[in-house]
């Protein structure tokens, strides 16, 4: 089986039990109270979204790289899936984005056009909900886990989750120096891109899954040479899909990081090897509120031009890089069928 | 001795293991990433500003109640302080109160006077941190609770953790209705104390020491007839306080509750109690940013001819009937003496 089958295997099987949980929890909040059971609604309905659960699948796969997954995985992979809803909830708020999966934000949805303080404040208590579940899920998992391996879990998520959190404050921090044309280096980038995106959407998930499944520190740490490169990869690719990616697939407006300013390598590359001319029309376009149609198509033409080629050439050798350290470990061959061809499952998103 | 001393006792246990915690955690942080670690900083200094840490000690003697206490159970009682200032920190986001605890708060130290959004959305990011070092305490607890009530206790603590979001819900939405002047009654703001005051403050921390202490269902329900009046005591006591109190010991300015125009039971009867007169300007000081200090003076009048004296004697009737649902209760000498006179602890404060 490829990978894209088996994310979507995983997909069939994550999807109802999401359904069924906030079920149960939109029930038990309206008889705490009535009036304000919307927010776990919002809740449901952010996260019931058509998403790709990767993360979730990272940690089934994970579970599967050590002993056979079963049902209780699957809903212990909810977590992940809780913790993807708090902290986009939290990020849409901090990057003032406005869709999400192809709708509206949560922020955006409750400010209702007019009260954009009102807005953010539900948002940030509609995230932590997600946050208090996601601990829940994990300290309610079948009894197949022991408490032992409940808690260590907890705490691995905690702790990735605390890592996450600096990679967010990094990012803000070099947004600003960038905008104001600080000095950053590719070091200070692929750090933030770390921490940000490769503990939170591989590392993080794939520990998980193997701790539940009674991994060792020494199995963990083999599975971080898998994970820091792939992490790198797959945030590479990501921000060149939010340059050139359809935005039906996407689920944001292709204009949205560079109407941020965001600080990507692929445009930090960009704007190193450009010209003086091609500069000038970068840094005109870069957290432009007004840009338009035809000042993207130029900075994806410069782009194209400058650092595309050397940004997809760096992502395919760490994506290598990640296959090769997990090829030949020792794990079970269902994880390693779906890790090893990542590449590809994260390809697609392009 | 009296439950004041009780409480410097308890006070004088907690600080140092608060300190320690923070230590650690920053030592670690500036490992992960030195160039963030000021975040978790912000939540030290935050979090070591003077305060009565009044929850964590209804943690650590509702524990008395049930077992003689120890240097585990202050450790444990530490969590209590980290959702406090996990939900202080958004809390003031959102009331977009300036002043906390006698000095800033987190929002307006990131915002630096020039960039609210940045200042909200580090505060954001430092009230998560809290909340995730409040579970990562509980789990990390000594090896004298079991993996078995850790757990329970963390589920408990996301358990009223939720209630107490749904409270703050609740809040926003009274108090857009009542700024509105939409019909609200006094059954609603009741039940509004209770979610976001009672339970945060007294039933939550309580049955969280008397589950670490081994306490079953029954005896946790016994402890709910005890805390849920002493809530409502507690929190009309504390809106007394806001409005007359001395800033210097609230650690917010006076006026803040009145220029948030904050639908506390004690203006709501004003207001119902008032003559067309007296309603005109309570109505013209409520919400108004520009507040004057006569107009604060006039308010404090009408509260103090309309509705002062009956929400002491409602907040005395409540605390009595705290008292006495726990006072021939069959628990430990050393937690009642404590919980018995919690009466005026919570006085104190005004």
């Amino acid at each position: 089986m490829d990978a894209d089958q088996m994310l979507q295997d995983y997909q069939r099987r994550i999807e109802p039990g999401l359904q069924a949980f906030f079920r149960e929890k939109i029930k038990y909040t309206e008889n705490i109270d009535h009036d304000t059971a919307h927010i776990v609604r919002s809740l449901s309905e952010f996260t019931l979204r058509k998403a790709k659960r990767l993360r979730a699948a990272f940690l089934y796969y994970g579970y599967a790289l050590f002993a056979p997954p079963n049902d209780d995985v699957v809903h212990a992979s909810l977590a992940m899936e809780l913790v993807q809803s708090y902290l986009l909830i939290h990020d849409d708020i901090i990057d003032r984005d406005p869709m999400r999966r192809g709708k509206p934000t949560v922020h955006v949805q409750y400010a209702a056009g007019k009260d954009e303080h009102y807005g953010n404040s539900m948002a940030v208590l509609i995230g932590n909900v997600g946050n208090s579940y996601a601990v829940d899920i994990l300290t309610e998992a079948a009894s197949r886990f022991s408490d032992q391996q409940k808690i260590r879990a907890v705490r691995e998520m905690n702790s990735y989750i605390l890592t996450v959190i600096l990679g967010q404050v990094r990012d803000l921090q070099q947004q600003r120096d960038w905008m104001k044309g600080g000095p950053i280096s590719e070091n200070d980038i692929l750090k933030t891109i770390h921490m940000k995106s490769g503990v939170y959407t591989v590392e993080g998930p794939l520990y998980l899954g193997a701790i539940l499944a009674g991994a060792d520190d020494r199995e963990l740490k083999q599975l971080s040479r898998y994970a820091k490169p792939l992490g790198i990869a797959f945030q590479l690719r990501d921000d060149i899909n939010g340059l050139y990616g359809d935005e039906g697939k996407t689920g944001k407006p292709a204009d949205s990081d560079v109407k941020q300013g965001k600080c990507t390598l692929l445009m930090y590359r960009a704007l190193q090897a450009a010209t003086p001319v091609e500069q000038a029309a970068l840094r005109a376009a870069l957290g432009n509120q007004g840009l338009t149609a035809q000042q993207l198509d130029e900075v994806r033409d410069i782009v194209k031009r400058r650092s595309l080629d050397s940004i997809v050439a760096f992502a395919d050798e760490q994506a290598g890089r990640a296959v090769s350290a997990i090829r030949d470990a020792p794990f079970r061959a269902e994880g390693k069928e779906y890790v090893v061809q990542d590449g590809d499952v994260i390809e697609f998103k392009i």
